[in-house]
Formats: C-alpha cells, sequence, structure tokens
C-alpha cells in the first residue's frame, strides 16, 4: 500500500515521497482498521517536514495527523463503532497519510454522511479555533477576540464559531485584499498587522475590552498582540509560523498582568474524555449543516499528485485550503 | 519638609533632588499622618527616576514605594492603629521619600518592636518573594522552583522563605564569587546563567521536576528558564531589570505547555484584603525572630546623603541593600 515518507528535513514538497510499504497488521482488542479518504495539509504537517514540529521524528519518517477515513475492520471490544463509520482520526503518531492504518477506537466518533472533503476539514482546525474560545479568557456573550494568521483556516473558522457564540472579532491579516475576504466570513474588524496597532485597534473596538488575543505567528507579532488587550488578558499561541520565541513587553506581564498561554490540539485530542470528543465534533457538524461554518478549499489533489498538492499548500496568500484525497 | 524630588528622567544619581515642600494637610477619616523612618532603595525605585516602571510620572514628580514608618497623628475613624505605632506603608503614588506623609491607614499594620532596618527591608522583598512562592505553581514540599538574579534581595529571601517551606532552590547568578555567597543563605543550586543551562540544571537537580521559574531579568534570561521548566510548568515575571521584552520559546508554550505569568507587588498590595497583609507581615516578621530570614544591608546613609545613597544602589555586583534612614 501507498504511504508520505521522508527521508531529510526540509520543504514538503522537496523531501516527501509516495512509497510502498507492507500492510498493516489486523486491528487488536480495542483497535480499528482505517481506511484514508480524506487528509487536508496542515501548516504543523509542514512543520512536520522541516523537523519544526514538537520533537523532530526520527528519519525516516511517516507523516499526516488529521485525516477522515472509514472504519474498513473491527478489532475485538469495540462497540460502539460498525464497518463503513466515517471517522476524524487524529493521528498523534504522525503516520495518517497512507491507505490504511490501525488506530484506538476509543477518541473515535461516527460521523453523519456528508461531503467528505467537508468533514475532513473538522478535524484539526475548527475544533481549535473552537476549544481555543472556550477555555481562555473566560469571554461573555458581546466580546472581543483578536487573533493574527485571521485568513487561516483556523482564523476563518475562529470568525464564523465566534459568532455562533455572540462573540466579536478582530482580525490581523498582512494583505489588504484580504480585509474583504474575512468580511464575507462575518469578521467584525480586520486590520493589516503593522506598527500603531494599539491605537488601531482601540478605534476600531471603541471602548471595548480585549481579553483574549490567539497568536499563530510567535515572535514580535505575540508582542504586539498582547499590547492591544485589556489588562489580564491572555495571548494564547498555538502556531510557530514566525519560527521565532515569543515576545511580550515584561511591561505588559508584570504592570498589565498579561498572561501567555498555549494550546496544542494534538495533546487535547490525546487526552480528552471522549464525549468531551463527541460533543466538540457534533457541535461542529450541527455547524456545517446550518451553514454557519464553512472553510474554504482552495484545491484538491489526489494523493499519486502529493507533491503538487504539498507546493500549493506552501504558497503565501492561500485563502482556502490544500486538501489530498484517495479514491479506490 | 524634606522630599526627593526630579524633575527629569536619568539615573536616579543624577536627577533627585532633595527639596523643601509645604507640611503635608492634615488626616483626614480613616487617615493617619506618617513620619518617615527608613527607606530601602529597590530597582523599581530606580527605574522610577529613568521614566521605565509602570506608567512614568508627570514631571516633576516624587519618588519612594515602600517605607517604614511611625504613626504620627490619627484622623477620625480609625480604629486600629495608635499614634507611635511602627508600620509598613506601600506609598502606592511613589512619593514615601519624605518627611511626613497622609496615607489610608486601611492597609496598615502595627509591627512588633525591631530593629527598624530590619523591620524596613519587609517593605517589598521578602512579601514578593513569599507571595510569588505561595500564588503560581502550585508546589508542595520538597519540590523545586528556579529564579534568575538570585543575588538581589527577593532572591535572597526567596531562598530563605522556600526553605522554611521545605522547598529547593535552583539560583541564577552572573557572578562566581556568589555561588558561596548564597550557599550560605541555604541555596541548593547556584549555577552561572548562560548556555547550556538546560543540561546544567537538570543535572543538578537529578530527576526533579522544576514547575515554577521565578525571572526578574526578562528578556532571553526568561527564555532560558522556560527551557529549564518541567512541562506544565510557570514563568513568573516580576521584575524588568534588562530592560528588553520577554522571550520564551514557541515550542515551550504551544508544546510543553509552559505559561508566563507576571506579579505586581504594588497591585496585590493596593487591592489584598487587609487580613491578608496582617497575616503576610505576621509571618515575615516571625521569620525575622526566628533568625529563618535575614535580608543584608550593605550600606545605610542619612537621607541628608541621598545622592550618594542612589549611587551605591545603582553599583553592580553589590550584595546587600541600601537603605535610607531619617533622624530626629
Amino acid at each position: 500500500m501507498k504511504a508520505v515518507r521522508f527521508s531529510r528535513f526540509g520543504r514538503a514538497s522537496e523531501v516527501a515521497e509516495l512509497v510502498e510499504i507492507p500492510e498493516p497488521a489486523q486491528p487488536g482488542p480495542g483497535e480499528v482498521l482505517i481506511e484514508v479518504e480524506v487528509a487536508p495539509i496542515n501548516p504543523s504537517d509542514l512543520l512536520h517536514f522541516e523537523g519544526r514540529y514538537a520533537q523532530p521524528a526520527s528519519l525516516p519518517a511517516f507523516a499526516g495527523a488529521g485525516v477522515l477515513g472509514r472504519v474498513a475492520r473491527l478489532g475485538t471490544d469495540v462497540q460502539h463503532l460498525k464497518p463503513d463509520d466515517r471517522v476524524i482520526v487524529v493521528n498523534t503518531q504522525r503516520r495518517a497519510w497512507c491507505d490504511r492504518f490501525v488506530w484506538s477506537a476509543a477518541r473515535l466518533i461516527p460521523l453523519p454522511e456528508a461531503d467528505p472533503v467537508d468533514l475532513a476539514l473538522l478535524a484539526a482546525n475548527p475544533p481549535t479555533a473552537l476549544l481555543m474560545l472556550e477555555r481562555f479568557g473566560d469571554l461573555r456573550p458581546g466580546e472581543w477576540v483578536m487573533q493574527n494568521a485571521a485568513n487561516s483556516s483556523v482564523g476563518v473558522s475562529l470568525i464564523q464559531i465566534a459568532k455562533t457564540m455572540n462573540l466579536r472579532t478582530v482580525n490581523m491579516v498582512r494583505r489588504q485584499h484580504l480585509v474583504d475576504h474575512l468580511a464575507a466570513f462575518g469578521a467584525d474588524v480586520t486590520l493589516i498587522d503593522g506598527p500603531d496597532l494599539r491605537a488601531r485597534v482601540a478605534e476600531a473596538v471603541g471602548g471595548g475590552r480585549i481579553k483574549l488575543g490567539i497568536d499563530a505567528i510567535a515572535g514580535d507579532a505575540t508582542r504586539r498582540m498582547a499590547n492591544c488587550l485589556a489588562d489580564g488578558g491572555t495571548v494564547v499561541t498555538y502556531g510557530l509560523l514566525s519560527g521565532k520565541p515569543c515576545e511580550v513587553d515584561a511591561a505588559d506581564i508584570v504592570f498589565r498582568d498579561i498572561s501567555l498561554r498555549g494550546f496544542w490540539y494534538s495533546r487535547w485530542f490525546s487526552t480528552a474524555d471522549p464525549a468531551a470528543i463527541k460533543s466538540l465534533f457534533a457541535r461542529l457538524v450541527g455547524m456545517l449543516q446550518a451553514k454557519t461554518l464553512r472553510v474554504p478549499v482552495e484545491a484538491s489533489y489526489p494523493i499519486e499528485k502529493l507533491t503538487e498538492a504539498l507546493a500549493h499548500a506552501q504558497r503565501e496568500g492561500r485563502v482556502g485550503k490544500v486538501v489530498m484525497r484517495w479514491t479506490r
């Protein structure tokens, strides 16, 4: 069967290979065999190929975390799934980009029938946005949240999910054309990140206090965001896009009681109560069905066009997800 | 009466002046008139003259926060104090370096008779150390706490107070001669801050997990400290000695769940319940009397030698506090 592998660290499109590997073993007790259907390409996947994601892999290594698949075979002691159920799997060993793999059934939730690409997009970005909005900042209806890299898939998910919670969003982007793009998702305020941000944000939110900042970039972007928050506010960093350490002005930390926290979806997913995962996906599927949540797709490639798909995912200025699909 | 004033921002010893100003008004309801006895010079005082502490003052400005004084006169509605009581005052308006001032009685606690310099040293540094140890990191007996600028008065206080709580300390300093100096206060481990810190700290604590780091420096020092903490650990920044933004590796924040928080003693003091303040000073006075806590004094100057006192406090490599005293 086919699997995505790499033997040296580098840009994904240059180091990823589609190779033949042996079929997986049979699923054991409490396990299922998953047939992969759709895999969105996330920034964390690209960092994994570069050796910049969590612990660098031992080479050669496989790749891929969040995918949509079907249950192809059940091991013993699996009661809540049946063959052909569609499930999202967060493969914390990062070896999900392959035809089939065996995984613990404990955190797999059967999803309703729907467009498989739409379902696959729920694997990582919308749940990351929802969990950060709920777990930090103690936000109440009408309050403001701020984010950078707002045109990412987490970003557009956050705008829409915030709206369902009656929260208002201040969105930082790097290019003017994205302002209209985000308005179409319901962004309340969108600004170009850069100098004088604090004054521009203060003007845009009137007397609003921003208690939560969601940071995908780190480096100096964290500092600028912290400057904009109300006293006692929290910056939550979940991405490493700049490759630089988070910076926060010491005066903001000491005198204004700003906190810096982190969120890692993989850790949440691998330790969460299965009931919490079930509730999370039920809510997100509900938003999909109510059309209050959509994640734009820029391109879909068959897995055989792996290199093209990765090169597309690496392009600056994308406004939608790149996904890979398996056809049988 | 005399007061310390400055008309431009700069090094304290160059801009501070001892000037004559009118006597304060009579204490109103709930207020007392304080006669100042002893004032330790803290790093925050020096930053205040430089315009780098919290909100820069409107010039010309007065100076001085934590002092020991005697109650000289009571306003109406003050039940818990009597004339001649010794009290620590944290003058959050930073105008305590003068002969007399009026202050709210609510958070003033009568202290036992003891050496006035010893009592004055309790004004800011030991309570800062105690509060940070208790309010962050959820430390249990036998666990480790790490700090930098460990030879500061907060630092030596923290070493001794940690010992009374059966906590163990890893202390970062910049000079070799301070290693023996801190051992005399009960430091468990003292290391020179710099490269390879994570490996050196890991070796020094054996299998110990460090859940709390106490950071007075900010900048890259915050990053090195965060590297040394166990997953889920907290860095608390309370000082701004480097003048640089706090840095923390984004991977530590996201993948290792390291948090960055701040602590500001002035805010705690001006909002704390008076019973909490009373309990805090009772415990610290108890430690003084039991000789489990001592804060070294390097020099004591009469207030008339203000410039010399400030110049001494600015010297690198001090190992004790500089205090100013009023004699009448």
